[in-house]
C-alpha cells in the first residue's frame, strides 16, 4: 500500500430508511450510499471497511470506517464534500489520517451499543423511530442486576441470531447496565465484539425479567444454556444505536 | 346541539410528511388523515375544529381539536381506537368531554410555539427533521433582549405571510424569550393569537440580530414599520412546534 493514505471517518446515521450497513442485492444500504459518495469525491473506486455492520433499521452515533486513497485532498474537504453529497440522514462527524495498519473493524478494542425503551403511555411521534414502546411498569433495577451477569467472557450462543454460524461464540463484555431517565430506559453494553442480534436478544430477554415473567436466575440459566431457543424475543431494531468504537 | 356531546382531544404530531393541518386539494393533510380515523370510529361524519392550523412541515406537541357526537362511546375507547387507527406520526395524548360552548380555536386564551435551532457543527440526522441548522456563533442574549420588544399588543404586519389578508393585524404577545440549552437555541412565544408565518418571520429576523447583521434597534424599527418587506427571511418550518393551547 505504498504511497496510499489510510483515512478513517466517524459517521452518525438514522438507519430508518436503510437495509442495514452492508451491501445486498435489491435493497438500499448505508454502505452503498456512502461508498458512492466517497467515490464521487475521490474519483476512483474505494473499498470501505466498517467497524460495525448494523442491521436494518439500526442507528449509529459513532460508526467508524476507513478507506485508502492516493489523492492529496485534505481531511476537512472530505468532511465538507461528503456532508454536502450525502442524504441528510447520514453525517460525517470527523475525519483523521491513520496508520497503514489501521482497520476500522479489526483494530477496534471495543464497541458499545445503547438500546432505548420509551415507557410513556403513548409512543410519541418524535420517538417512534428511535425507541421500543413498553408502556407499562418494568423493574429496572432487576434488569440492571441481571445484565451485570453478562460482564466478562461468556459463550453468547443463547443470544445469537437463529441459524447464524460462528467459529467461536465467546465474546468479552466489558461494561453493561440498565438505567431509567425520565420516560426512557437505556440499556448499555460495551464488548470486544458482538454476535449478530446479540444486543437485541439480550434486551428482549431482559424485558421479560423486568416484566416479572422470568427471574434473574432464569436469565442466568438462559445465558448458560448456550441455546437460542431459551432466550426471549428479539427487541425491535429502531431502539438500537451503535454508540462508540474504541481503538 | 341538543343531546350532542362535545369532545376535545390533545394531539401530538410529526408534521414532516404532511401539507399542514388544513384540508387542501391534492395533498395529504393532518386534518384529512385525522378526520378519516374519527369518522371510522364514530361511524358518522364529523366536523373537526382545531386550535392552530399548522403549516406544511410544522410539528405539534399539543394541538387541540373538538368535534361533536351523539355516540355513547367512552373517552378512553376514543383514545385507544384512534391511536390504533392513526399512523404513528400522529398520537392522541388525552380526551375530555367539554361544555357545548367550547370551540378549540375560539375558546383558546393563548397559544404557544417553540422554535428550535441546532448550532452543532454538523446537523445531526436525529435532529434534521426538527430544527434549523445554524452552525456558527450567534448572540443569544441579544436575541433574547430583542424578542422582549414584541411582548404586549402590537401590529405584527411586518411579520405576516406575504399577500395574506387580515381584518386586523394586532396580536397580543404574553411571553417571549430566547435561550440556549447545550447545542440548541429555543425561541418561545406565547400569544393570544398569531398571524400566519408570524413566528417563523420573527425567528428569521431575530437570527439576523444574533448574527450581528442588524441591531436590536433595527429589529424594533422593523416591528414598527408594519411592512413585511423589512423583515428577515422566513425560518424553515421543521424547527417549529405548536406547544400548548391554554383555555
Amino acid at each position: 500500500m505504498n504511497g496510499q493514505r489510510n483515512i478513517s471517518l466517524v459517521l452518525e446515521y438514522d438507519g430508518t430508511h436503510y437495509h442495514g450497513w452492508q451491501c445486498q442485492p435489491n435493497a438500499i444500504t448505508l454502505q452503498e450510499v456512502f461508498q458512492r459518495s466517497v467515490e464521487k469525491i475521490l474519483d476512483h473506486p474505494v473499498k470501505i471497511y466498517a467497524a460495525g455492520r448494523t442491521d436494518t433499521g439500526v442507528h449509529a452515533f459513532g460508526q467508524v470506517i476507513n478507506f485508502r486513497t492516493e489523492k492529496a485532498i485534505d481531511l476537512s474537504s472530505i468532511v465538507k464534500g461528503l456532508n454536502s453529497l450525502l442524504p441528510e440522514d447520514i453525517r460525517i462527524k470527523n475525519a483523521r489520517e491513520v496508520d497503514d495498519s489501521f482497520h476500522a473493524r479489526y483494530s477496534a478494542k471495543s464497541k458499545s451499543y445503547i438500546y432505548c425503551i420509551a415507557t410513556s403511555r403513548y409512543h410519541s411521534p418524535f420517538h417512534v423511530r428511535y425507541s421500543w414502546h413498553i408502556p407499562y411498569v418494568v423493574n429496572v433495577s432487576l434488569m440492571n442486576e441481571s445484565i451485570k451477569e453478562i460482564i466478562g467472557a461468556h459463550d453468547f450462543s443463547s443470544f445469537k441470531k437463529k441459524n447464524e454460524m460462528y467459529k467461536k461464540h465467546e465474546r468479552q463484555v466489558l461494561r453493561a447496565g440498565v438505567r431509567r431517565r425520565g420516560d426512557f430506559i437505556y440499556i448499555f453494553i460495551e464488548a470486544t465484539g458482538f454476535l449478530r442480534y446479540m444486543v437485541r436478544n439480550i434486551v428482549g430477554t431482559l424485558v421479560l425479567v423486568g416484566e416479572g415473567k422470568i427471574t434473574k436466575e432464569d436469565f442466568i440459566a438462559i445465558l448458560q444454556s448456550r441455546d437460542r431457543v431459551n432466550a426471549g424475543p428479539t427487541a425491535p431494531p429502531q431502539g438500537l444505536f451503535l454508540r462508540r468504537i474504541k481503538y
